[in-house]
């Protein structure tokens, strides 16, 4: 339910010329063709589940990653460090996020298949895209899913002045017919990528969103990025919003969950210290996949739940609203709408898609209509 | 964090004298000892807490379950239905909520300590209490335990004006020193039970915490549990509150999550039709414990942890802000307090318990000062 709508600055790419185009750039970064798919494909679903945030406006992001800072590593090699039968902690050592994160997240179901449960938590990896795409790989296989993230610390604790979360999602997924349920949500009021988009577009935030380095709200995107960045202080509020009367607390609980289970269980840093060392990324996840059988005939709690969602979509309408939706409904019917239509950029987007060709020496995409 | 700030009209009780009155309360029921003790240490730690609206101002709801409706069933025995090992489901068979809730998260406790997992979803039950008392229970075995409960319909969909999910609140306990993280949170902005005080005390609610029948927010809190008790619509606002613009439909997802737990997973009613029978309550409940050994050294993880919790405390404040607490420290520094100090308690709960003691025909505590 992150879904931008996308303004008239926007052109709409096919998206086949752009899978093509963001595969041939991981194939140059020197990934095999099948890891560079699978990449494309994570990085690609969230621009067709409308979240643009984290779709192919962040390639900058990975460009300088992998090319500059170097804190992806192209010939990373994982490492199961610990491991029971339903259980694992794995060290990426900086591997990319989406190629970890496919990785722990087939071992948990490998596990849930043979046992019941499969738990994955995740250390030394880089950022991995959208939460919600690992949940819907278990989903596909008949489990619930689970899957967590720590990020660079940008959530501020109830009463505090300083971010030291991360915007932390908690993604989970169930199967349901006709659609499954697939809930992903960062545990700040929004995430850190929606301050960008808002940033390229100039258009200030909402007020309640985040807070400047003195504590105060603040409706100026750029300035809250600064002041994360510089660790000024200031950032984004936890769900439930500043203090206790909406009960942000809430929010600020959840998100600190979200750091127990991906570096509380993986061993690495939590959110705050994640770039203590700046030649590492240092992002945990953590990924479960549950077989629901364990309580009891399948089809009958598939059936139960499912028959749940549907009277909840059927539930009295607000005056002025069109609709009640269920989780994932927004993101699957994007999904079928973009793969047709295509997938909308802006121009500082496209802009940054040219300058990464252009490193890497391939084929620029799209075609530059004004040849500047 | 839910904690009341008692104003004047407040009374504080010894706490040992509520104790041996409630535990007298619930032997007159017809509970043996044990089990009495076992209710009234639920009820009192709410008290204790200081989350009154779970504590003894919910005896008079007690007291008419078990003697009026009677959907709590003194003589119930529960049966275990669908069992693995680390798995069961529970039919309760109307048994008191929180006799029902501590069997199950022993037996979730019992699997974790030999299968290192133990999950038990818990159906026709009743109202347990506060879900922060049975993850503690797992806390002071050292396991995480998580707890969650399903409640009557409260909570509005994002973009609906009609309850269907319930408080459902989401509580997960985690080992840590000096102590505990104790999450414990509704997942509408505000239980129902706060609403209760409000209309008790006869203040208005903050603005964003319900709605009327009408879907617009509204500040009487008898106009909002009036329309809710008779459906004709209306209710809580989820956490991050109406509409988008807050995240509220991430409040929604974690209600909603809640119900697949307890509902979906032990096959009972969900939340909207907890009532279609009024001979049952209808709660259901799940419990989890589960050894954190499951990814390395507990030693290690636990003063991972403990570091995290350490740091968060020392988060520069916002100004005007006295401390940055973690989850679980209110409740604890409460609970020290008032077992010196005594328990809150108001006129109106006062009467309660003198009609309750009256109807029990057994000695009235605290004696009537007044003699009215």
């Amino acid at each position: 339910m992150n879904g931008e709508t996308p303004s008239i600055e926007y052109r709409l790419l096919p998206f086949d010329e752009v899978q093509d185009f963001v595969r041939a750039v991981f194939v140059a970064y020197g990934y095999g063709t099948e890891d560079a798919a699978a990449i494309a494909d994570v990085i690609l679903r969230a621009d067709l589940y409308g979240i643009e945030s984290h779709g192919i406006q962040r390639l900058m992001r990975y460009h300088k990653a992998i090319l500059e800072t170097k804190v992806a590593r192209v010939d990373a090699v994982p490492e199961t460090v610990f491991e029971t039968p339903v259980s694992a902690v794995i060290d990426a050592h900086d591997m990319l996020g989406q190629l970890a994160a496919i990785r722990a997240m087939r071992l948990a179901i490998n596990k849930a298949k043979k046992n019941d449960i499969g738990m994955v938590a995740v250390r030394a990896s880089n950022h991995f895209g959208i939460a919600g795409y690992y949940t819907r790989m278990a989903v596909e296989e008949d489990l619930l899913g689970v899957c967590m993230t720590n990020s660079e610390p940008i959530l501020v604790p109830t009463f505090a002045r300083q971010a030291m979360i991360g915007s932390n999602p908690i993604a989970l997924g169930m199967p349901a017919d006709p659609t499954p349920f697939l809930f992903d949500a960062a545990t700040c009021v929004v995430p850190r990528g929606k301050l960008e988009v808002y940033a390229k577009r100039g258009t200030p935030l909402p007020e309640g969103w985040a807070i400047d380095e003195t504590g105060a709200v603040c409706t100026d995107p750029q300035r809250v990025i600064d002041a994360i960045l510089a660790r000024r202080g200031g950032g984004i509020l936890p769900l439930g919003g500043a203090g206790e009367t909406m009960s942000g607390h809430k929010g600020y609980g959840f998100g600190l969950i979200c750091d127990l289970f991906c570096s509380g269980f993986s061993g690495g840093p939590f959110s705050n210290h994640k770039k203590d060392d700046s030649s590492k990324a240092n992002t945990t996840h953590f990924f479960m996949a549950m077989d629901y059988g364990l309580f009891g005939g399948k089809a009958e709690i598939r059936s139960h739940f499912s028959q749940f969602l549907q009277e909840l979509r059927e539930t009295p309408r607000a005056e002025g609203c069109p609709r009640v939706w269920i989780h994932g409904e927004k993101e699957l019917e994007s999904e079928s709408r973009l793969r047709r239509e295509g997938i909308p950029a802006n121009d500082k987007t496209l802009s940054e898609l040219r300058r990464i060709a252009a490193d890497l020496g391939i084929r620029s995409f799209p075609r530059d209509p004004t040849n500047h």
